[in-house]
């Protein structure tokens, strides 16, 4: 993968993944490596983020590495009507990796495609988000031991939610079933359910929680105010698919519960104590995971790999 | 005080105290030394500050330490509704210590609760900002050379200032007598007096600049816009205890002038000149504290601490 | 040039401007060194700029420096009514160099006399911009061979263009030629003629492109809205200095097209194939001048440094 930049999940084979997997386990047993010492890692949020942003910083930083950037556009050049292409490539000067979120779909394939250096794609509008991909795929093999066969709930805004768009493309390569419980609004784009009947991959569409008895992940997202042009329609919808922890008895000792976050209302607070409850840790393998795909782009062995 | 979560003055003994301004001291002495390779601290400001949070980061920097965080909530998912609770335990992922500003009182023990790493309070709302407090209690050992038997004028806002609140708490474990100097709609708190009252330490209040001759420390602080609702209490209240240079001459030689900074226009900048001003010294003293407090929290001993 | 502060490029002699383009080589040729272990570097942005900002985090980072800073006033205590002295005042315990860029003309020049540590200026409105000019002249000896004898034209704002009045009086040590178009209502203010015309400086004024297959170096600068009172009057005059790849063609071979970007429209992106655009290349150079301003007002030799 080296020099490679990550716009989408799609551009990494199924080998690629399981090199990042393998990676991140690296990583978990060894978080603190001097491998990026002397590199310098942008990190270019074009929106606000958290989450994502401290993650990667924390991920580079523990690696020995550096990090510049800005958190958001307003105070960048892009307040002077500087347009992406000269910040990329002028920001592209100053450092060995660009990570970057941005509000416009597309816009990371574009800078990939005009950077010296490699771009991590950390969030393009509703379209990829694929180190959050990664880290959900590793959040699902350290608790299920495999990516294989396995009964994946997706549920809340199917509709625009980025991640649950890359993990399905992901997640197809393993044989899975889909559950999408959702508003008939927010429903799983048909191109997707397209994609799935081509490939042979079975899918089920609730409107309500039913059938989560049979889930090993139930992959919960926010409803995002930002998606809706109409307020009303979010409030609406936002408490319409909330997850209780009585709900939770009847299911099965190895499900999980994930969730990219952050969340709003989407999973009740009493599930947090609920020993399947697994967002916080996820969060914690994110980090591991930014450090197995920014080392294997910049084509760095972590210290403790032996192949 | 090993993984101990630092929220208020209060939390500390006076032996956990006196080991701060003993760290403190070799600090001063050596502040570059590479104590905290491989440690991220995140710091968390909810609310707007250069001075704390710089402080913070040049202590980590210097110590060889990571930085990441935030400087304000709207470049961070709390603009997408997300709960303290779920920050607190997500950025507890990313680092070995977070440090905290934000206006709600209570805030910081709250997060210390749910956090995984230790928290330290830098600052909630009117209530506590305990690293200032012990930042101040080094500045007067230093200057007086004792904490015993003090003079201690404390000036502006008496009512809401937090800065005020802690270094009385704290300074009352070691026999001082206090002068408070306020308008009367920034007095000190009754609960405060009672408190005097209860432990047998003297106070006087003055509503006029007056009896200064008798101080071995001046505290000044700042009348805060952001803590009136009426606007035009604050203008007719900030010019009425303003500190001026002649105001010094019949003050004790050993006199040191405190200010927990910023300043508005409380302290006449003819002021600065007069050997007596020692705000810009404390400042200083604020990183050589806070190098201390993480050391200890972090349970990591400073390189030349021969005990 | 140890401890000295850099406000304005007048403040170099031509041998600190040739030693600071021999550093700068050196760096260029080894960017990634330790010498700045255990320095911390602050950046006062009270302005929003991506690429000085980034520039210097980049320089200070690649030689192994931390940097702490704010990147706009409002996330700063300068919210809080502080003055430019105090905070100036309290960051310099911060830190053993400040970087800062304010709105202000003489801003710089001020807090350089009350700072205790060197300032570097990053910017001062409409006046001085000197790591620009140092950046620009590193830019020109290496794509020219020489800094003697050349023919600059000088394009855009040439009234407000901070960047413009401090290369002109730089350059003029080596006895250049210069050509200036711009719009009637941003000529080259009377001043910088009249200087020109005491040390028998040739200048050449033109409304239109003209001239320019004389040109060694031609030097673009945008139209910045933000110096106009009336928005109509940026409008007018915005696009009538658009350079086009077409107008190239019969310039010298020896050409090469500066800009100190953020660049607008005033190059087509047409131009940025033509191998005679060096705008990028030039960001790129900013970050070895950077480190050598950084390292010669430190007094840190270089670790490639055989003098």
């Amino acid at each position: 993968m080296k020099n490679r930049s990550l716009v989408s999940i799609n551009d990494y084979s199924t080998d690629n993944i399981s090199e990042i997997l393998r990676r991140t386990e690296l990583f978990e047993k060894k978080p603190v490596q001097k491998i990026l010492d002397g590199k310098v890692v942008a990190t270019l949020f074009f929106e606000p983020s958290t989450r994502t942003r401290l993650s990667f910083e924390s991920a580079v930083n523990k690696l020995g590495g550096k990090v510049i950037g800005f958190t958001d556009s307003s105070s960048s050049s892009v307040s002077k009507g500087e347009s992406l292409k000269d910040t990329i490539k002028t920001v592209a000067n100053y450092c060995d990796l660009i990570v970057m979120r941005h509000p416009l779909e597309g816009s990371a394939k574009y800078a990939s495609e005009l950077s010296k250096v490699p771009i991590i794609n950390a969030g393009d509008g509703a379209n990829q988000h694929p180190t959050q991909t990664l880290l959900d795929m590793y959040s699902i093999i350290k608790t299920q031991g495999t990516l294989q066969n396995l009964n994946i709930f997706l549920v809340g805004d199917l509709k625009y939610g980025r991640t649950v768009h890359s993990l399905l493309m992901a997640m197809s390569r393993y044989n899975p079933v889909f559950n999408f419980i959702s508003h008939e609004k927010l429903r799983i784009p048909d191109e997707y359910k397209m994609y799935l009947n081509n490939i042979g991959i079975k899918y089920y569409e609730h409107s309500e929680f039913e059938k989560i008895q049979y889930a090993d992940i139930l992959y919960m997202t926010r409803v995002q105010k930002e998606r809706f042009s109409d307020p009303m329609e979010y409030e609406k919808t936002k408490d319409t698919y909330i997850l209780k922890n009585d709900m939770l008895n009847d299911t099965k000792d190895n499900l999980r519960i994930l969730h990219p976050l952050p969340r709003v209302t989407e999973v009740d607070n009493d599930v947090d104590e609920n020993r399947k409850a697994y967002y916080f840790d996820q969060a914690l393998n994110g980090v591991f995971t930014r450090q197995a795909i920014i080392s294997s782009i910049l084509d760095i062995k972590p210290e403790n790999d032996t192949n």
